[in-house]
């Protein structure tokens, strides 16, 4: 039988929190329903060469909140996205104020969170770069 | 910048368990890597035509176990899959035992949860089906 993967939801408390953060990473937003009766929205982000709906990932929204989400995810493990440049978008991400839970010090692999603590990987397109600082000598915070 | 969607990774507690449960939905076994060192294998699965390595779940296993995992990761909506037939594709699941938490009422959506109680969502591709018992009078089981 066919199947195709479609979408990751995570459930987020912040919507536009959430949206400011998800687009610093370089998503778009490529659908988007906002349901009065049940009083939620739904927001599907995704690459902008990735718009086929094969690679989304739905932001769910609760307009009255959801206290029942733990403020820490480990169960869930990570979303991951390949960009260009691991160190600009590193930078890019720091200086809008994410933390770099693990940063690239081998030019290849980073680890950030969401602002609802999803854990997210970020992975160097084709070779790691060269080891640069401030990267190289940059320590852990936290986990992720 | 440019990004790529790669991969959703999920924790599981049980690997053979795991396995078995994924690929009755169909995704087959793209790269496994078994690390002697950290004592932990990463097994990373996805449908057959979707083998790009854009659209994988990323299954870690910890060889001595990970008793922090919560037994139910609400805080991670779910993952999905768009299925080429939901009836299908459910009675295989149920026979096989595993509880169909939201059946396919309307022909077009179900919800499971993974041997970790990971969030499943199953979707009819193309057009619902013509609603059909013993679906259509199924009653929802827990919460998904």
């Amino acid at each position: 039988m066919k199947v195709e993967f479609l979408h990751t939801m995570v459930r987020v408390k912040d919507l536009d929190k959430s949206l400011e953060f998800y687009k610093m990473l370089g998503l778009i937003e490529r659908k988007r329903s906002d349901h009065e009766g049940g009083r939620f929205s739904l927001v599907y982000l995704c690459p902008p060469e990735q718009t086929d709906g094969r690679a989304d990932l739905e932001l769910t929204y609760n307009w009255d909140g959801d206290d029942e989400l733990p403020t820490d995810g480990r169960h869930f493990g990570h979303l991951a996205y390949r960009v260009e440049n691991i160190y600009e978008m590193c930078q890019q991400l720091m200086d809008a104020g994410v933390t770099i839970n693990r940063p690239p010090r081998d030019g290849h692999m980073a680890f950030i969170r969401s602002p609802d603590n999803i854990s997210i990987e970020l992975l160097q397109m084709d070779k790691p770069l060269p080891a640069q600082e401030p990267w190289a000598s940059m320590e852990n915070t936290g986990h992720w």
